[in-house]
C-alpha cells in the first residue's frame, strides 16, 4: 500500500491510496459550521460520501449523477466509511467544525471500501492538523485512535487477505474488518456469498485481518511522519 | 415472537412476524420468469425489498415514495434480507421463476430487520410449498436450510439479545447474526457505536446469538408444521 | 365492515379497517406545530397520505419509493382523502398542531379509497381525543361530523354498493361518495367507465351510497364508544 | 367561450380555447402504433397531459420540469381530461393509433380543467379527421358522440356557472360536469370547500351545469363546421 | 418578425414572438425581493427558463416534467438568454426584486432560442416599465441597451441568416449571435456540425448576423413605441 | 501542460490532463455496439460526459449523484466534450463501436473545460488504437485531426491565455475556442460577463486562441509519439 499525501490543493486533506490496482482518492474537506440540527450542541461532524469514477472499473459503470440515483451499494459503503472514522474522533474536541469525507475511487480491483477506509483516516489526520493549526478545534487532540481496514476472503478454502477483484468474486465468504491501531474492532462485516460458514473461518479470518491491519497501520503512522503537505499558518504551533 | 401465517390472501406466502412491540409484514411473491439479465439460464431469482411504514416509529417518519428517494439504511437492510434468503435457495431448483420478498414494518420497537429475515424464511418457504404445488419448481427441494437471525447489543457491559429500541440506541457494541437451523453462519454485522470492542466481546455475542437464532429456528418450525395457509390444486401433492 | 382502533402503538390514532377481503391501516399522527407558511396563524393543518403495499394486490405492485415517483392515482387518493376529513375538522379549534393521516392498503379488493377514509375519521377521532387530554387544543371539541366513504358502481345495469375488485372492474359506472353522519354531502364524484350515465342513474347510486353511509356512520360510532385504547394523562379529563 | 382550430401547425388538430381570461391550448398529436402492453390489439389508445406555463398564474409557479416532479393537482387533471375523452372514443375503430392530447395552460382565470376538456374535443374530431384523410383509421367514425365540460360553484348560496378564479376561490361547494351531446353524463366531481352540501344542491349544480354544456357543445359544432385547417392528401375522402 | 406585447395579462411583461414559422411566448415575471443568497445586497436578480410544449415540434416531444429531468440542451438554452439578458441590466439600479423570464416555444421551426432572446428583451423593458410605474426600481433607468440575437449558418457553402428547421438541420457550421443595438456583442456561438470552419467563415457569419440584429432592434424599438399594453397606477409618471 | 498516458488500466484509453493547478482525468471507454436507434448503420458512436469530483474545488461542491440531478453547467460542458471530439472522427470508419469519454476533475483552477478536451483526444486516439490493434475498426484512420482547445479572457482591457480561477472570475470577456490541428475552427464560444465586447476583442481573442491551440498540438503530438501504454495483441500490427 502508498500512500501519497496532499494530492489535491484544496481539501485540508487529501491522500491518494494506492493498493496492487486499486486507487482511491481520498479528500477530508473541513467547513466551519454544522447541519442545523447540530447547531449550538459545541459538537462538531463528520460524514462521508463514496463513489466510483465510470471509468474505474474493467467494464465501463454507468454513472449515478446521470441516473439521478445513488445504488444500494454505493450508500452502504458511504456509512461505513462515515460509522467508521467517526469512531476515532471526539466531536466535542472537534468543535462546531464538519469534516466531509470524499472517498472517490479513480481504479478498481477489489477492497476499494477498506483501502478507501484507511486512507480516509490519513486524510482525516491532516484535516485535523489543518483545523488545529487554525485554531478551530475545541480541544487540541480530537483523535482518539487510527483506523484501517482490510478485507479477507476465502477462496478455495483458504482464508486471503485482500484479494484482487478476479479472486474475490469468486470467495466463498467474504469479510471486511474495521479496527484500530490498539487493536481493538470497529466494524466486522463477515458474509457467505452463496455459501455458509462456521465460527472456525469466522476466527481465522479475523486473525488474518488483525495481522494485516497491524501492517496497515504502520504504514499510515510512517505516512503521518512526515510534514503537513501544504502550508499553515506561520504561528500555528 | 409469534409468527401468523396466511396473514395476506394475493401473495403466494405471507408472514406477520411480531417481536416484542416490532410488527412485520413478510410477504413473497412469486411470479414467472427472471430479469431479462437471466433469461434462458434456468436460474431462478430473488430479490427483497424493506420498508417502514411512516406511523411505525415513534416520530412519524417521512414517506420515501414522497422524498422521491430510497434512504441508505433503507437500501442495506433491503440488500442485508436478500443475500441472507439467497444464501438458503438452489436458484437452479427455483427454476426461472422470481421471488420478491416485501418485508414492510407495521410497528417498530428494534430488532425489525432481524425480525424481517425471521419472517422471509417462512414466508419463502410457503411461497415454495405453492409453486411446488403449482408444479413450477425445477427440483422439489429447493431450500436447503433454514434461515434465522437475531441482534445482539451490548448495554452497560452487558451482552444483551434482541433489544428493544429505547435500549438498543444506547448500545455501546451492536451486532446482527444470520444464521442456519445447522448453526452455520450466513453473515455477521458487528458495530461499535462511537466505542471500539475487543473480539472477546464479539466472541460473547456470537455465543448469545447462536442460542438465540436456535429458539427461533425451532419457532419457524413449529409454524410451518401447520398445512398452508391457503388453497392448492387438488392433485399438487 | 370491521374496526380495530388502537393497532399501532405509537400514533395518536391507528386503526385497521376490514372490509370484505380490503384491509387499510389508518393512523393519524399529531405532531406539534405547522408548516411554516401556516405559523402564527393559530390554526392547525391535516394532511393524508395513502400508499398500499406492493403485495397488496393479486398482482405484485412496484414499490413507489423505488420507482422514484409517485403515481397519479396515489396522488389523486390522498389528496381525496385530505380534503374529505379536513371537511369535518374545526382548524381553529385544532390549534397549531398538524394531523398526518397515513392510509397504508394492507390488502386491496376494491373499495380501498372509501375504507381508507371511513377508517381514517376514527384514527382522527381518537387523535383528537389524544391532542385535548395532553391539553392542547384551542378548543375541545374540533370534530363538527363523522365522516364516511362508500363506492357504488352500475353492473349489468344493477346499482350495487362497495364491490369487490372482479366485480368493479368490469362496472360500467363507478362512484365514490363522502358523506356526514348528518346526511349532508362532503364529496360526490361519479364516472362512465367506457360508457355514459344518465342523472336517473346517478341518483339511484347516490340513493345507495346514502343508506350505506348510514350504516358506516353507525358502525364508527359503536367503534368509538369504547375508551381510548391507550393510555392518556390520568388527570386528562 | 372562443375556439380557433389550427393554431399550431405541427399537431394533427390544435385548438386555442379562451374563456374569460382562460387561455388554454389543447393539441391532439397522432402518431402510428399504441404502447407496448397493446400491441397486436388492433385497438388504439389516447393519452391525456395538462400542464400550466408558469407565466398562466397571477403570482408565477414553478416549473414542474424544474421541481422535477409532477404535482398531485397535474397529475388529477391530466387523469381527468383523459378519461373524459376515451369515453367518446371508439378505440378499436381508431385502429393502433396512440393520440396525444396536450393541454398547456397560457393563462388562468378559473375552470382551466373544464376549458381544457372542451377544446380537447375539438383538437381530437381534427385528429380523426387526419387520420381518416391518411387512411389511418380501422372504421371511419371512431368518434360516439361530442364531449364538453363546465365547472359549476356556489357562492353566497347561488349556484353560479364557470367562475372566475377570484370568486372560484370563495365558493363552498364546487363541481366539475363532463358531458356528452345527448345529455348524458361522463363524470361528476362535487366537492364541499370547507363546508358540506345537500343533494337538493347537487340537483341545483347539475341543472346549470347541463344547460351550460348544451351551450358549449353549440359551439363545438359550429367551430368544426368549417373545413380542417390544414392541408390533407387530395383523394383523401 | 412580429412582436406582440400585452399577450399574458398576469406577468409584468408578456410578448408572442412570431418569426417564420416560429413562435415563442416571452414573458417577465417581476417579485419582490431575491434569493436567500443575495439578501441585503441592494441588487436585483434575474433568471431566465426555456422550454418546449410537446406539441411545439414535427414529432411530439416528450415533456421535462414527465420525464422528471431537465435535458442538456433546455439548460443550455435557459443560461444562455440569462446570460444575454443580465448584459443589458444594471442590477444595483432594479433594486432587489426579482425577474423571472420564461421562454415557452408555442411552435419550432428553428432559431427558437434566439427568438426567445429577442422577445425576452421586450418583455423585460416593460417589466421594467412596470416596475419604475409602482415605484419599485433603485434607478429609473435599469437597462442600458437594447438586446437581440440571431442564428445563421452556412448550407452548400453558403451564409445565411435564421433558417428554418429543414434548412438548419443540413448546415455545416451554426452560430448564434447575442449583441446590443450599439453593435457590441454579448455572445457568439459558432460550431461545425460534423464539419470545420475557418475564421474567415466565422467573419461572413458574424457580417451577416450583425446586420441581422440591426433589423431586430428596429422592430424591436418599434413595438416599444406604443404605450404598457396594460394599466399602471394613474400617478405612476 | 503535462500529459500522462495511461493512467488508468481498464478504459482503452486514460490520460491525466495537468495544467497550472487544473487536473483532469480522461477516459475513453470503448465498447461493442451502438445505443438501440443506430444500430444496423455501420455508424459508430461517440458520447462525453463530464464532473468535478466534491474536492476539486476550493470550497467543496455537493455531489450530483446525491442532489439526484445534474446541473446546466455540466450538461453544458459534457455536450461541448461530445461535440467536439465528434468533429474529429470518421463515425463509419470507427464501425459499430461506441466510445464513452468521461473527464472527471479532479483539481480545479480555470480551464477544465478546455483541459478536458485537449486530453480527451489523447485518450481517444489511444482508444483508436487499441480498436485497430483489436481489428474492430470498419477503416484503419478514423481520425481526421487532432483536436485541442483554449480558453481566453479579457483582464483589465488585455487578452490573457488560460487563466487560473482566480483571474478568470474576474474577466469581462471570456471566449473558449476548440480548433483543429489544421488550423480550422470547431467551436468558439465568447461571452461577456457583465459587460458587452467588440468585433475587436473578438478577433484578438482568436488571435491569441489559435497561437495556443497550436502549442497544445505540438504537446499532443509528442505525447502520441510514445507507443501504445498497455498491452495490445502480438500481431496486431
Amino acid at each position: 500500500m502508498t500512500i501519497t499525501r496532499g494530492f489535491q490543493k484544496h481539501p485540508a486533506g487529501s491522500v491518494l491510496v494506492e493498493f496492487g490496482d486499486t486507487k482511491v482518492l481520498c479528500a477530508a474537506s473541513a467547513t466551519e459550521g454544522v447541519p442545523r440540527w447540530r447547531k449550538g450542541s459545541g459538537l462538531g461532524w463528520l460524514t462521508a460520501e463514496y463513489a466510483m469514477l465510470p471509468s474505474a472499473t474493467d467494464t465501463r459503470g454507468e454513472r449515478e449523477s446521470v441516473k439521478g440515483r445513488i445504488g444500494g451499494r454505493t450508500h452502504e459503503i458511504s456509512r461505513l466509511i462515515g460509522r467508521s472514522l467517526r469512531a476515532c474522533i471526539d466531536l466535542a474536541a472537534l468543535g462546531e467544525n464538519t469534516i466531509a469525507l470524499d472517498c472517490d475511487v479513480l481504479q478498481a480491483d477489489g477492497g476499494t471500501r477498506t483501502a478507501a477506509i484507511t486512507g480516509a483516516y490519513v486524510a482525516l489526520a491532516d484535516a485535523v492538523t489543518w483545523l488545529g493549526a487554525h485554531r478551530r478545534l475545541s480541544d487540541p487532540k480530537p483523535l482518539s485512535c487510527a483506523v484501517a481496514a482490510v478485507s479477507v476472503g476465502v477462496v478455495d478454502g483458504r482464508v486471503r487477505l485482500d484479494l484482487p477483484y478476479a479472486e474475490d468474486s469468486r470467495a466463498e465468504v467474504d469479510a471486511n474488518v474495521v479496527a484500530t491501531d490498539a487493536g481493538t474492532l470497529i466494524e466486522v462485516q463477515g458474509t457467505g456469498e452463496g455459501a455458509t460458514f462456521t465460527r472456525r473461518t469466522l476466527d481465522a479470518m479475523l486473525d488474518v485481518s488483525m495481522a494485516g491491519i497491524r501492517q496497515l497501520v504502520e504504514i499510515q503512522a510512517a505516512a503521518l511522519a512526515a510534514p503537513y503537505p501544504g502550508e499553515l499558518p506561520a504561528a500555528a504551533s
